[in-house]
């Protein structure tokens, strides 16, 4: 026993059924009847479903309200609303960041994410807190789940002084991304905000994700400046625009223009499928269009909302019922920007089902990959870097 | 024993918690701490949710895929490209509606359905063969579920001669409920489309429930023309308009007048929190607007699409998300709806939670009914007239 394995009998998307040597962690071989070295522990996977592990490239572990009992909410509709509502949630609960935050990994390791780019609030009243308790919890899960951690202003940067400090506090101390949000809406000074957060990523030499609920013309000039800066920048291909709402409702000629901006600077467009009545970005225009994409769950059971749970095969139905994506192709596209497409944007270049990717894999129940989509059963078996971390739909770490 | 039971420790919505005495297949009593009487079984709930029992008032049951090998959906994106692709598939692998069905049926027993409106195909080529099979499954489960069938004319009215025939032929012989759609998008006349099926009501003195995907200014004028209808034949309260995806793509001005004519003839809105990027009705504005409302599953994993399952707990969940329904008492607002709305469409005057309602119940693990709604854990208990028809997420009969 060395801890190498072979998973033996599993069906890869688009694949015929094929068994998995795994050596040091890392994808050894791959392929049909795979000879048994010494030493290993095989695993029979009984012509089950293989995915590589998911991405969940947007979500907000420091403020879950997991286990904490369930909350009443009754908070209002405006943005600002939401965002004033958390803080005072935050105060009276005294919502500790590590522990809802372990509370949050562990669950989502057990739907089979193994990737995680979390967004963790920054501000004047919290400090870095929140911070500091994701960061404990990506250094507990170091090796069942790869936690990259944005230094995030939700309550605004300009328009609370100091929170720019805190910020480059956060940076020098482990967030490998800054984070923005609708520079106009909230910071009431687009060009500025979107300098401020540029500035820093050249600083710090790191990624940009920019929240954009902005809607319509407002969001599209937002898209504009962001691209500008991308170019300014030589920032290609290290930027994300996150909901991105105002793709879904700008007409068809100018949706062309803002698709050939990101197309020019590599922007990643993150759409997770988002609640409501209003037209949203369609994942497929994008995708077909060759905009890289990826998704996430954004905040889980927070004080926004209850809708979203930490588990990406319902983010990837999600976001094939808000896009009306029936066909099995269309949702086989969407768990490619649940799987590759946040891989890419996070960076890990050992992704993948090939031989020498890191064993990231879960094993679900089902007949076709779309069909798991639908069902979403317990995940049957999770591996991260070729340790099993949930079985049974259990998280075991 | 004499099938009387006691219910103890269960918590309603809005309420402590209760014991429910159930006599005959009614409830006697509810209320806290209720005595034994004798010759009484006894169920402990636990301090369990209640429910009564969930109304799917809209799918669609000699149709579903259910247990027929995983179907991979490449159909085209106008509707007439699904009408069509579903004839074809239906003739290919010779749906027999009677299996089909029943297994529909079990599923959603399993999951606290108590009672189901169902539209079932009749055209020139199934003719009634769909209805015969689901008549029959009717009568096989008529002590656990309300199964409810509408003569529908899935593929055209008009435009296929000798329909209404056939749908005459199932509203003589079980068929409750006319079923009409898209008058014009379809049938291409609209007003003769709409005399016909209300002419078919009258004839037969049933309700009428019309499938409206027109959008915008073409369905509102379908929405005015059902209305003249509903007024002249005296059946406020019996007309039923299923979608009625224009009343989100009209303005303001033009929804206030339409919402008064829904409540000037008491005309109900069936929307089941459609898949799509497009914006479809608020469930809020015409719920608090008074406009009477049902939903339902829709089609069941069939040839239009592998979205739905027959949850009306996950139905729920989707219209909160696809109407960003966050608060407690908005989604409580889409509980009622599944629950009270669908049973007043369905004419059942014995539903609900009083003493001298049927005993249609469903028991839940969880802290609130709309953590229930997020978490959707298996049915822990479903009581159908007080016998129990499904148990931990498992249809027993």
């Amino acid at each position: 026993m060395n801890g190498d394995l072979l998973v033996k009998n599993v069906r890869a998307l688009g694949g015929d059924a094929c068994d998995i040597q795994i050596q040091d962690g890392h994808i050894a071989a791959i392929g049909p009847n795979l000879s048994v070295l010494p030493d290993v522990t095989i695993i029979d996977g009984g012509g089950r479903l293989l995915f590589p592990g998911f991405i969940d490239a947007h979500t907000h572990m420091d403020k879950t309200l997991l286990g904490l009992g369930w909350y009443r909410n009754e908070v209002g509709s405006l943005l600002t609303d939401k965002i004033e509502n958390e803080r005072r949630l935050r105060r009276e609960r005294a919502i500790d960041s590590h522990q809802q935050s372990t509370r949050h990994a562990r669950l989502a390791i057990a739907t089979g994410t193994t990737h995680i780019r979390t967004f963790v609030d920054i501000d004047t009243e919290v400090e870095l807190r929140g911070f500091e308790g994701v960061m404990r919890t990506q250094d507990d899960f170091r090796d069942a789940l790869d936690i990259q951690v944005v230094a995030f202003p939700q309550s605004g940067m300009l328009i609370r002084p100091g929170t720019v400090e805190l910020m480059e506090t956060a940076l020098a101390n482990g967030a490998t991304v800054v984070g923005g949000l609708d520079p106009s809406a909230i910071d009431r000074d687009p060009a500025r905000h979107l300098d401020v957060i540029f500035g820093l990523a050249e600083k710090y030499d790191v990624d940009v994700d920019i929240h954009l609920h902005e809607p319509g013309e407002l969001g599209a000039f937002s898209v504009e400046l962001i691209a500008e800066r991308t170019k300014a920048l030589g920032y290609q291909g290290r930027v994300v625009i996150s909901h991105a709402i105002c793709l879904g409702g700008v007409d068809e000629a100018y949706l062309g223009r803002l698709i050939d901006l990101l197309l020019e600077n590599d922007i990643t467009i993150m759409s997770h499928g988002p609640s409501g009545l209003r037209p949203v970005p369609s994942v497929k225009r994008l995708y077909e269009a060759g905009v890289r994409m990826c998704t996430g769950n954004d905040g889980i059971r927070d004080a926004w909302g209850p809708l979203n749970m930490p588990d990406m095969l319902l983010r990837t139905f999600l976001i094939a019922y808000r896009n009306n994506l029936r066909r099995d192709d269309e949702i086989e596209m969407v768990l490619d920007i649940a799987t590759f497409g946040g891989a890419r944007v996070l960076g890990d270049t050992t992704y993948g089902l090939a031989p020498g990717c890191r064993a990231d894999l879960v094993l679900v129940d089902g007949e076709t990959h779309v069909e798991a989509v639908i069902d979403r059963p317990p995940r049957w078996l999770v591996l991260k870097g070729g340790r099993v971390v949930a079985r049974a739909g259990e998280c075991v770490v």
